[in-house]
């Protein structure tokens, strides 16, 4: 698929999405949506693929919605499109419906996902960023929830997640205020999980996704990812339970024989994800 | 309203509520929670207030229930006290049961309220500024369970709303020790959102709320912190759902057209909150 | 009871459970859980016990699962053992079961257990010392989750109890990566309370302890452990009933009495727990 408005690029075991309008500050489009999701789905099925990392081409990461986009609503074409938008997928049960929804997918995706965000991440933008597993930012990078200075109101679940990854005060203070919010800030908030000088940052990125994709089991992200989204919906007992039932899996895998193996034999692990 | 242990202003679109018996560090009494109360429902029906600051007077912010009510507990009048209080106000099918207690019912006020924590929180001071939407804190501040060095547990909720705020562990140490907590340890915690020489405390409430107050929909506000608090309540999908449904009441909004437009013009917002 | 793997001793109120096979960085063996589920449950029924400390001898805190335990997997000689030891206790109805399985019970002790990681902490040794109400930490100690370098998934409940303690985030990013946290990390992201020096660990979390021991109401504390551990599976309007269920309850202890009379008389409190 010969993408427009993203670049999708793998390479040793990281698959790479590039929000790509430089000039728009990579404003999020119909297209891009489409793009996205087509290349997050790519990355899931290529056995190759360890580690998919998401970030923006030039100074920005994602501006938010492009405004032609918000200046649709208004005439009520865009109302339609994202009704069609939301019709694209078929429901997966295997998967909660809270990783189903139009932004919320990414959990649903079994690879670890990690935002490298280069530049501003505003409204859209700014959602988008939280879907990623782990945030690293640059020190150019700023946040911006955005809504409340366009009359608009906290959207696609960013109401849900923020408070979990800052705490809810914080989510009001940047939700009611749609005040920028640096890196250095970001970091001490908990928002980024690392904050590097612009020209480090996807050297640095590279480098930690390497190790996951080189240096532990993808059958263990892959539980562990699932374990960890899932157990905001469950008690610890289920929780335990569940560890349980996955602990005497992972025991009959090749994985697990080879994690033994490699510690006893003090050499760099092989893993094959079975 | 003829106030007795408290004071109320509005000015600009900012009401203030100061706790105000300053000789006692402004301990609680009954007098207090119910002006308290009044004022801040006088705050809410009033369409010129966009923001609530909540301070105290002289050098502490409120010590915590004045120790005539703790004595008044022993012979029994502080009960049927507490139960008259529980009674004063008609319950509002319309919000949900858990912001509707006796202490929790800030986050049912629609506006933000800001807890300019100007000197010592202590014991139920404490848990009422945790009901605050956010704390910027003096670093003459100080936090204190009190609970624990009084044979007393976990009021009012803060069992529930602090491990939300600072995680549990965090919650557990500051409960079961009764210890104080500084304003620059309460930042790192993430007790508080904001630290500020004592001096320019108030300057920087009244900057931030006079930014509330004039560059965001009040709309978008209301909207917002009812989304935040509910979120606590609901699945990523059920909170996806209900931001679906206000992302399409608010295209229909006065200020979302302002909000587009005053972007577009370049200019700044005129909200009117329809 | 005489131990094998563990040292216990109790001194001026506290309890110091000390794993001990340090030439092993401690590491875990089903020897060293049932004793220290046996020493916790002494420490529980003694009543001039009032704080629980958890540490390691020698310069590791816990090294995770002992490989002979990993190796006794692959023959199914340790599956039995593990189903042996999940039937040891008796099923407390009084108490939640989240808080009664293999690792997660000590919330079910009534008492503070404050874990002083004093060096490495790695799979089930960083498990166990989640399950602590606090982590005080030498500068020399190390957090690793371990899981996905064996091949393993997020175990024992470290799915649900890891992201409630640093954020959802940060949980991913260790689980997933594996990589090594320093303490000096592991205080930005919550997972400590406080860092020291190496030989200023023990003694600081000996005067923490102390003033538990004898400054705060062990019955407060019991209280407001349970409180706090519940709240997570409450709604807000939950916490609060039971809050004044309990408040009213306190109000008739020697605790509360003893609370208010020795903050009257400027003394320091003698506290009895009843």
């Amino acid at each position: 698929m010969a993408y427009e408005h993203i670049k999708f690029t793998t390479d040793e075991g990281i698959a790479t999405v590039t929000l790509n309008r430089p000039d728009k500050l990579n404003a999020w489009t119909r297209i891009m949506e489409r793009e996205v999701r087509d290349a997050m789905e790519a990355a899931e099925k290529d056995d190759s693929v360890r580690v998919i990392i998401l970030t923006g081409e030039g100074r920005g990461f994602c501006a938010g919605a492009d405004m032609n986009l918000l200046s649709g609503i208004e005439d009520g074409s865009e109302k339609r499109e994202a009704g069609a938008v939301y019709g694209t997928k078929a429901y997966n049960v295997a998967v909660r419906s809270d990783f189903q929804t139009q932004y919320s997918y990414f959990p649903s995706i079994s690879k670890p996902i990690i935002g490298a965000i280069n530049g501003p991440a505003a409204g859209l933008g700014m959602v988008i960023s939280l879907y990623c597993d782990m945030r690293f930012a640059s020190r150019e990078a700023v946040f911006m929830t955005a809504f409340a200075k366009r009359g608009l109101i906290a959207e696609h679940g960013i109401s849900w997640m923020l408070p979990r990854l800052i705490g809810h005060s914080a989510a009001l203070d940047l939700l009611l205020s749609s005040r920028k919010v640096t890196a250095e800030e970001a970091l001490r908030l908990g928002l980024v999980n690392q904050v590097y000088d612009a020209e480090d940052l996807m050297p640095a990125v590279k480098v930690y996704a390497t190790d996951l994709a080189q240096n532990v089991s993808p059958r263990s992200m892959a539980v562990m990812k699932r374990q960890v989204y899932d157990a905001q919906f469950l008690s610890l007992s289920e929780a335990v339970a569940i560890g349980n039932e996955e602990m005497i899996k992972s025991f009959a895998s090749e994985d697990f024989k080879e994690g033994v193996a490699h510690f006893l034999e003090k050499r760099p692990a092989k893993f094959t994800g079975r």
